[in-house]
């Protein structure tokens, strides 16, 4: 018979080396951390499901990677700096140690990677698939949390990094056998099936948003439909240029074969870039500031006032996306 | 065709109305959560599994106060005062509206009766059993949390309420024909069913384990274990007396008529009462406090010096258990 490990032994073994000081070795019940004085707490939560939000089989480090990420995308967004996070993991009947170990090595080099140590967690199984859930803490300084909901009219409209990377990556995850993807470079290959794998956080981001930014969310389901439910949550409408969105060389290569392939850019999810309005006058800056940051911000568009549907155009035309965002529900 | 709701819908309709101030009512990517300064936050986060920590069947409201509940009894056993949690859920496929209202309902109400508000979520759909993560938050005054590692010897240990209770309404819901189950009281029935499906976090407790608690953790997994744990991660040893383990009117009914459940009343599960130890001068003040409080405190066993396994005695005798607690691993 093969023993299995206990719960406390899992956690001994591979998730008490990668915590922080305030996960307290993982050996309490409860995580304990310092918050600065005159900041304020910013906590999100997602969850991850095998067969939904990646595919059983991905690499074990990128599934960690991807599940940290879209949490520290989320916080860099609202412009909060991280704290650290707890993880709540349900393995089905068939994990094996190898897999475990592969996954708390990627997740221990994520949260290095981005200053956010890990706290606590829970593992249980389940006679399901494998699911995930990380909550993550980030701090502002008062008053700062850049909001979804304040875009206001006469603000522009602007997106940081290149957009549409990851849903081209997901199609060439899910379909490598079509046309566009055998003329890629592999190069071009190689980039957006990492973009999907692992989302790049905006953390650096955070100061610059804190600073410059009137709303803000981050992009994960689509570019249209996130930047449609920012504009409702502020009671504005607004329009976006498709022909202005930055792409990268290896989308452009990707669509500049299959054009029809613009509209999963802007619609598929994943991108986990960061998506503003802010005022004209200060782009400049921002702009600036972000390039500083390493991270380039593009203007895509402007808030009207209004409640009417988000305008999207491209090429001179209204531009038509068969579902407007991807949802994983 | 049925057509589903959107998740954000989902969210708009049943848990927007019990979200807290903190949560923006749910229409941002995070929580903003202000922290008193000179607070340290304590962080906590459970898992829990259809058909591996509850039945599927189980009223949608219990399985709720149970989500909740085992998360406040985290922080409680930590001295913590509740300040917020976040959920992430993930729903079947056959899932139903009505359930999920029901759901959200009994957790508005947990929320509402414990002081700690809902701040944000995420839900997800699963091919699996349905899941839930509750990640809750609480705060001490700096250097207060209680911790789990800090029993000396010398020491005496003591525990809250009474023990056993939800273990034997376990095997209610489990095994209804058993004949001890059929000799109790219909009103000992519902009292023992009630506590397995309903715990009661000591969160009352707070502010008492920060004044006389030396070490402390909650009582999740079974008395004999959760202690054993405990003495070990404070690498002490100790006695735990049997005779003196508090047991409720029901629970003294069940084992009187079937004296082996004395064993499992034990070392069963979901107590979700507070394990303490404490300076032996302090027990009085302890217990006029707790009492004040509502919550009734039993001396149990003494801390000693050493790492030997924990000794239990029963009868004046040595108290062998088959596994020393139930794990849900």
């Amino acid at each position: 018979m093969l023993l299995r490990p206990s719960e406390d032994d899992l956690i001994a073994r591979y998730f008490a080396p990668i915590a922080g000081p305030g996960g307290l070795s993982l050996k309490d019940d409860a995580a304990l951390v310092a918050v600065p004085d005159g900041a304020e707490l910013v906590v999100t939560v997602d969850a991850l499901v095998a067969g939904v939000h990646f595919f059983a089989d991905d690499p074990p480090e990128t599934i960690a990677v991807k599940a940290l990420g879209v949490n520290l995308s989320d916080l860099a967004a609202k412009g909060a700096d991280p704290l650290g996070f707890v993880l709540a993991l349900a393995l089905p009947r068939d994990w094996m140690p190898d897999w475990l170990k592969a996954f708390a090595n990627g997740l221990g080099q994520a949260a290095e990677t981005h200053g956010c140590p890990l706290l606590g967690g829970d593992t249980t199984r389940t006679p399901g698939p494998m699911m995930l859930s990380i909550t993550a803490l980030g701090t502002v300084p008062k008053g700062k949390m850049v909001r979804r909901t304040h875009a206001q009219p006469g603000d522009v409209i602007a997106v940081s990094g290149t957009i549409g990377d990851a849903a081209l990556g997901l199609k060439i995850r899910k379909t490598p056998a079509l046309d566009w993807v055998a003329a890629l470079g592999e190069r071009d290959f190689g980039f957006l099936l990492e973009r999907y794998l692992k989302p790049r956080p905006r953390v650096v981001l955070a100061p610059v948003l804190r600073e410059y930014a009137r709303a803000g969310m981050d992009v994960s389901d689509g570019l249209v439909g996130d930047l449609a439910k920012m504009l409702r949550a502020s009671g504005v409408t607004g329009i976006l240029r498709v022909d202005d969105v930055p792409l990268s060389a290896a989308a452009h290569a990707a669509i500049g074969y299959e054009p029809a392939l613009m509209a999963d850019a802007v619609t598929g999810g994943d991108d986990y870039e960061v998506l503003i309005t802010l005022q004209p006058e200060k782009v400049a800056d921002l702009k600036a500031a972000a390039k500083k940051a390493g991270v380039p911000f593009s203007v895509i568009g402007e808030v009207k006032a209004g409640t009417e549907p988000l305008t999207v155009t491209y090429k001179g035309e209204s531009f038509e996306t068969a579902s407007g965002s991807y949802s994983h529900f």
